[in-house]
């Protein structure tokens, strides 16, 4: 558990509450989760929107901010000697509260009455859209809204206020964030140095996980660490390394502080590169390059995306896997037979930073709503770049048999893509290089320690590792 | 994903059938759960009745056997091609239920109608107690029953049943078991090796995290590793290791198939345990000792807790730091304040052994209920032991500064305990010496790998790791 002060909570909520007119603001903390029986519990995660405007990391608690009286309190139980006999001496609510500027404390089971005397008042009861099953259930009780409707119930007011804060990273977010990210470069590394023909996946897998825990936090998500690269969302870890694969590890850190890491790599299980995937591995770094050297306040996410897209269609034109004209290619979409996703996402408290507040707030807005297209529906970022985002770029290359065989039966893109040619490149896996970026005033900086990025580099790790 | 014949399925099933008179039986899988936003997921971990029974280790199904009409059905959603892009091709429901010996598949939407329709014509729906909120939430809209009742309303016709079958073990969940335990040596020589001054806790949990992960599966249980041993259940891993101080590692890998394995070392962050560490180190492993040779078919587990405990009396009476009758001592429980839980629990799918559907069948039965004195409430095992059971041994001696500090200002156990000489241990903080062994047909065995345990074989291995 690492909090910052109590002033930056302090700020933090005065600053939601000026955006904000009147009611009541209900943040709900997170429950442990049983994972085979109740006590047997998942890694307890606290939400990030309460981690940002209390920090306290502990299960069970539910915060509250009356905009109309000007008060602030955290409901919890405080342990019994019972529990501590068990747990040990643990700081009380009050103490972790008064920690985050907190002066009142109340025992859970006042929240009821006061929601539901605020409710009878015909009083707005502000909260985000909840994605915890239990607080699905607690907000039902204490609100009567049916878990189904409560994303829709969730106050648009408060998401918008929530995500203009939360998406500009001050100095010592920023900190947080370059920790995690130096976990997650030592991650790569040791996957990169740990891999040799003959290893399973999870083996590999355990080494990296490993560096997550030691880092002193945990995964930021579950690792994806695969020599089927083209499964985009790829969590088999079964499968023997050999000579002439390659491996896509995509993993993350995240800090003490629940700040998230997220990089990928892919390289060579042997010595190098084959030609062939020197060649496709070239086009996702000149595509990553191109997006970086975008990267810049008041340019649209959305349009770094399409240059990728470009350079990404471009590079296969190149090797014959495409044709035609690339810049009607890509408008067109025939370049998501190759990459079918989006060039990367906001980064935080979350790794794809507050999701389930929607992505049509957080990566969209008024002037730019979210493509239904395939391949744009998946880019979680399109808006306009500020000063303090963090996003990543992500490009990649995937042949996926079952994407490829639908499409060349339907004639789909015909005239830009090259069947005959991509048929032989069906069991050629995938590629995705990503990287964490912070917006500056005129660019943006890499954050945490690079690692072996370009054909030469990652070859030059891999020889040294046999 | 590892399962067993369809043929071990169908036995289970009909096992289970035998056992009971007639309605439907409701065995409800487990769904992902969102650790910061939805569908950033913990790794998913079905559950474990639903393995029994069915093997099928992905999210979303549910599970159903009508005992009159005799039919079997697994509901659960096929995936679209949409998926497939993210997930790659992966087996149908159909194919996985059959894979269990079940033919019969259907949408998860048939099922609210079925079960209505049951309740409607008065049927009995047997379930098992959910711990899972989504699940009480589906058990709530099928059958109305509201998420607190549903633990006094689950079948206990069906606990006693399902108890009766998982409590023991088969041939080829005893060697499945084994693969968890080894795994679990591996993870524990990995610490005792790893250990040295100045590491923080979390790098040392680091490594042995790794270590489950590397064995394809995953941990069994949340990873206590600390130097305040005393806290029973202490995930706090920010401590720098200081020679002078004992480490206390329990913990666990789950093999690919789901079985558990629960294993305890303390050893010094030096290379060797301090005068005063070897004696009470000596006594918990002469505990050990005493009740591993106490383990047969026909003996209740609770006479082997308490020979376990009169085995530590007599041992701290040996120290000074009791005194008295030690059979008496016992009796009363003034052991308690250094030995507060119990000597062990059953072990399989789930590291304590079906914990939710209640101790009251796990561990007890009609001639044998729980305690609720200090101490003996704790024992999770009571009743007689039987071939086939899997157990851990698990004595432990503990200094819990507030305990000892409340207990002497009350007097508590002033004829058993020299509160003098504890005062000189309350920094002492806790000893576990932990093995699993599955009951034969006249003893019992120590399930996998052994890992050094005596004080000279602990001594020898620090030795060697500096
Ligand atoms: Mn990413
Ligand atoms: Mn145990």
């Amino acid at each position: 558990m690492k909090m910052f002060s109590a002033e930056t909570y302090k700020q933090r909520r005065e600053g939601l509450k000026k955006q904000l007119s009147s009611g009541i603001v209900l943040f709900m903390g997170n429950e442990e989760v049983g994972m085979n029986f109740k006590d047997n519990v998942y890694h307890f995660r606290q939400d990030s929107s309460f981690l940002y405007y209390f920090g306290i990391d502990v299960p069970g608690l539910v915060g509250i901010m009356d905009l109309d009286e000007g008060t602030e309190i955290i409901f919890g139980n405080e342990l019994s000697i019972d529990d501590i006999v068990w747990t040990g001496p643990l700081p009380t609510i009050a103490e972790l509260a008064a920690n985050a500027g907190v002066s009142q404390t109340r025992p859970t089971t006042h929240i009821e009455e006061i929601l539901k005397t605020a409710k009878a008042q015909q009083r707005t009861i502000h909260f985000l859209p909840p994605y915890r099953s239990v607080n699905k259930q607690k907000i039902q009780a204490w609100l009567e809204i049916h878990p189904e409707q409560q994303a829709q119930e969730a106050s648009v007011e408060l998401i918008k206020a929530v995500v203009a804060q939360r998406e500009i990273k001050s100095e010592e977010e920023l900190q947080e964030i370059d920790k995690a990210v130096n976990i997650t470069s030592e991650m790569h590394l040791t996957a990169m140095k740990g891999a040799k023909p003959g290893l399973i996946e999870s083996q590999l897998t355990g080494l990296v996980h490993g560096k997550a825990i030691s880092g002193g936090g945990d995964l930021s998500f579950p690792i994806i660490l695969t020599v089927n690269g083209q499964v985009l969302h790829n969590h088999y870890h079964g499968n023997t390394l050999k000579e002439g694969q390659m491996v896509l590890c995509d993993c993350g850190a995240e800090a003490p502080s629940h700040y998230a890491g997220d990089m990928t790599r892919t390289f060579p299980v042997g010595k190098q590169f084959t030609e062939r995937q020197r060649e496709l591995y070239q086009i996702v770094i000149d595509a990553h390059e191109a997006a970086v050297a975008a990267l810049k306040p008041g340019v649209r996410f959305k349009d770094i995306h399409l240059l990728a897209c470009k350079t990404l269609a471009e590079g296969l034109k190149g090797v014959g896997l495409m044709k035609g004209d690339v810049e009607e290619a890509v408008n067109q979409g025939a370049h998501t037979l190759f990459f079918q996703c989006g060039l990367g996402h906001m980064m935080g408290l979350d790794v794809h930073d507050m999701e389930d507040l929607g992505e049509q707030y957080v990566g969209y807005d008024e002037s730019l709503k979210k493509s239904t297209e395939f391949g744009l529906k998946s880019l979680r970022l399109g808006k306009a770049l500020q000063k303090g985002f963090v996003v990543t770029v992500e490009p990649g290359i995937y042949m996926i048999p079952e994407l490829i065989d639908m499409w060349k039966s339907e004639g789909k893109y015909a005239d830009f893509v090259n069947y005959d040619k991509v048929e032989t490149y069906k069991d050629f896996g995938g590629i995705r290089v990503e990287e964490d970026f912070v917006i500056t005033g005129n660019g943006a900086d890499l954050l945490g320690t690079p690692v072996a990025k370009s054909v030469s580099e990652v070859e030059a790790v891999r020889a040294s590792s046999f």
